[in-house]
């Protein structure tokens, strides 16, 4: 495969009121993405609730993307677990779907004690779907797991013949810089902290992930083109409409917040798990009023039609 | 069910040398703990590698120990998953095949973020078992959520019917002292830090679950013992072996320090899962060597004989 | 120096309205102090605003509270800075006035990387007062040093000639336990988690040095008194009132409400140092209507009764 | 004063082999900063020991930093202390002897619990020079004191009327780019992240401050350029350098390697204070020879012949 460029959803779980995964919408999502100018999809990460989710329902999810997706766009599927015989069903299962790559985080039950034993750990994850690429999901936030991913590199290459790079969601750019110029770029490293994604091009990012490009693409596509196109200042200034609108966010829970959004966008995902807990009515106004007095939607909206 | 009292044992996982589960060794197992003086035992825990484990075996395992239990012992299942519907599969499981109590981590990825979610999120898993005693087990420094517990049990007790108590998993004593004496003991609160079992003793623990109680429950019991009887400076020495028993372990990782010690008691428990590695064979002599300078066996042989 | 036994009272600083610091009102709470039983007082310290002051005052203070305890009590000044070199000159110092002993937390902007590092770190403190005991400060969740105290005992007694022991500030008490054990009990250490007494007697606590001990002495000083006479039950429920006021303490900062406290029981003691700040007028009420509805100024009271 | 543009070092302590501050090579070093082409120095911070010092020493530095500066360059000194009488005495001192600006971390013992107790503490701060421009400095992954900056700027400018802005010392870009947009760029915010620096300049950086522009100015200065002239490419090689020689730097406690790189040097500083502890000559000769592998002094010297 080649280096991913661009940007990836990390697409939101959706529910049926029953509480039921509700694989019906999934088409729906994945034309959303393909018109936002979206080179793939994230499933069942962070975002899409992967570890509130059962092994089937995954593999259910995984299967709705790959067809609905229809090789238009991206499908890669997460299959991290706190349990790699877990992983090792979700990658197997991936690989037999024909997913365009698969990642994993950490273990995050027991945590890896060195770079060494989490390569072990994720070279178990990845022999198990021997002809896909595999990106190791580094999120110290949320997994404890702060590894020097630079020795990653240098390890994991040796250890994980799929190994096609990182989805590096960390603010720690100066180690995302080294990475992006490991071996002279030998592997991808997609970032993943969205409200940083014009730093991370100044340093060398060429691809990202993550989950408000689910809803606001079209915004840092544009800051994507300033860029290339050697507009520092306006990039900078279309830059700060997605950390504006990351700041209206970070008050609430993140992932439920940003359901909200996609409710406000016109896609009814259903009632988050627990321990995730949905915006009440009150919040959601509030929320809907700031991300108004910041001017988000037409942010959004206008970026569209630079794009297309 | 009444309050638990004396020793319950977090036993370990056990694998062929393929890395398959084996079952065929829990007989044993639970004969030792018999032998030991056990009150029951705790599986699938952290101790038992649940999270490393695939959902069949854990029920597979649960189903052995309640089968080789024959009700000589209690059998607490451990039924915590990153994912509540997951858990849901566990405790209604445990219930089917009878286990005597069922107990959950807090979600480990996702992280309850209030009192009052964490008790939503055990509710919902306790429901699918509905006749069966639940404890809440609370470990924050492995899940990272460490919540009041006296506000835990105000909410939970209204919520879930089943409440049997908790798994105090911390060194916070004066909290565990207050939930010992909530509503006038109204809850079975387990004390789970083996190594500080007499300080917990004196306020007014009555029954604990860890897993050096796997190997060592005749120490600890002569410890319960001499402190019933008055003898505080004699429950005190002996408790210092197991201090400094524990003192020897943390040189490792536990699980496969405690694991290392089972070997050298004659059961072959196999290699335990990623991310958690074995002791090599250098570090299994030194710890050795480490145990028996502070004649580790023969004080555990010693209190058995004082047991008995 | 013997060992210290009983209780060791970690005092408040007072401030006149001007926010000069009030050496006045030293006399009067060493009055108290004696009044109530306690073997001394621990000044300077994190309840004595050690950090908040400058040198001169912490010398001032010093001076004072010698001077007023006239060898009736023991008077153990806190010298701990993030400069070892100005808390050389408050070592030297208090050794020039008398003091009964010194102590020291971990430097806390920089911190100790190893043991050796905390240790060379110390010997340096102690030498500038070559006649008087040290006792190393250990409170991890306020410096965020936390070591191995066996390790620094192995380490210290060899580099500091005037190692007395430890001021042990943290809930794990296996290793308050070894400590107390270290070479037969060859040093002092000090229990200073006043919520968890009882339970550190059982491990071998005979000297506690605390904040609350400063207001609440009898009541400890009760706990004391019926473990050592075997009366464990009722320790444990004499206890359990320390466990319930200090509930209703930590819904504030700690500090500014035990504060409040002393002027509830008729020590003005001014108004703390930024970044602390005094518990507002509500907050007051409804902390010491907390108080009144576990009847804990009643508790300490009988139990003043009963001590003498 | 005007906003700040270009580099300002954070400089070292020196010390003479007696132990007593080298106030004697301040000259030498400040030629060196000019000759580099930076715009000032920050004294007395992170970097300088500020916290190892006494009160006395730390004046004894600001004077001959100012007197040594003459007005050339900027001399900013840092005030900040556990206790803020300290630090009014510091800021009082600095604006007598005519330093360019103030600045203070929060306060580390006792930790600032909210950006409203933040704001008073430095306000109280600020107000003892109050024709001194201040500057907060924000050093999380140090002080552990983690506020929302935006929400520290909206309350601070109400109450701090000398506030010029924030050194701003962590890798949360998004944060710095909604800071130094506040209210159209009202305030100075200088960016304190060295190894991050291009990215910063991608997001409206104009000024910095780090411990490395002491010995690697021309090496940013020369990012600085190649950004400005749109040679994007370029620049991030450029800024490569310096990711590289930071990776090489953080194998070793930060402080202390780069102490080692000034004698190489040339410039002899001493042996820093505990807990701080220098280099071994292992370890020296190690990390000279990581820097030659990655060409560090000869990248640095062609670097200054580009600027001039």
């Amino acid at each position: 495969m080649n280096k991913i460029t661009g940007l990836i959803a990390a697409t939101f779980a959706a529910y049926h009121e029953d509480g039921a995964v509700n694989l019906e919408i999934i088409p729906a999502i994945v034309e959303k993405m393909i018109a936002d100018g979206l080179s793939g999809v994230f499933i069942c990460g962070t975002n899409g609730e992967g570890p509130n989710l059962t092994i089937e329902e995954r593999m259910a999810i995984a299967e709705a993307y790959v067809k609905a997706a229809g090789k238009r766009i991206l499908v890669l599927v997460h299959v991290g677990h706190s349990s790699i015989a877990e992983c090792r069903k979700l990658a197997a299962h991936a690989e037999k779907i024909g997913a365009d790559a698969i990642s994993s985080v950490a273990a995050f039950y027991f945590k890896p004690g060195s770079v060494s034993n989490l390569v072990k750990s994720m070279a178990q994850i990845a022999s198990a779907a021997p002809n896909t690429p595999f990106y190791y999901y580094n999120i110290p936030a949320l997994t404890g797991v702060a590894m020097d991913m630079i020795e990653f590199l240098r390890q994991a290459e040796k250890q994980i013949p799929t190994l096609a790079g990182i989805k590096y969601t960390a603010a720690t750019l100066h180690e995302y810089h080294a990475c992006v110029n490991y071996k002279n770029g030998k592997f991808d490293i997609l970032f993943g902290y969205d409200e940083m994604l014009l730093p991370a091009l100044a340093v060398g990012a060429k691809g990202a992930i993550g989950s408000t490009y689910t809803f606001a693409a079209p915004l840092y596509l544009k800051v994507m083109k300033l860029y290339e196109e050697g507009m520092s200042e306006e990039a900078a200034a279309t830059q700060l409409h997605a950390v504006n609108m990351v700041r209206c966010l970070v008050k609430y829970p993140p992932i439920p917040a940003q359901r909200a959004i996609m409710k406000m966008e016109g896609f009814e995902l259903g009632t988050c798990r627990l321990p995730l807990e949905p915006l009440n009515e009150k919040e959601t106004a509030d929320f809907k009023a700031s991300l108004e007095e910041i001017d988000f939607f037409n942010v959004v909206k206008e970026s569209r039609q630079l794009i297309d």
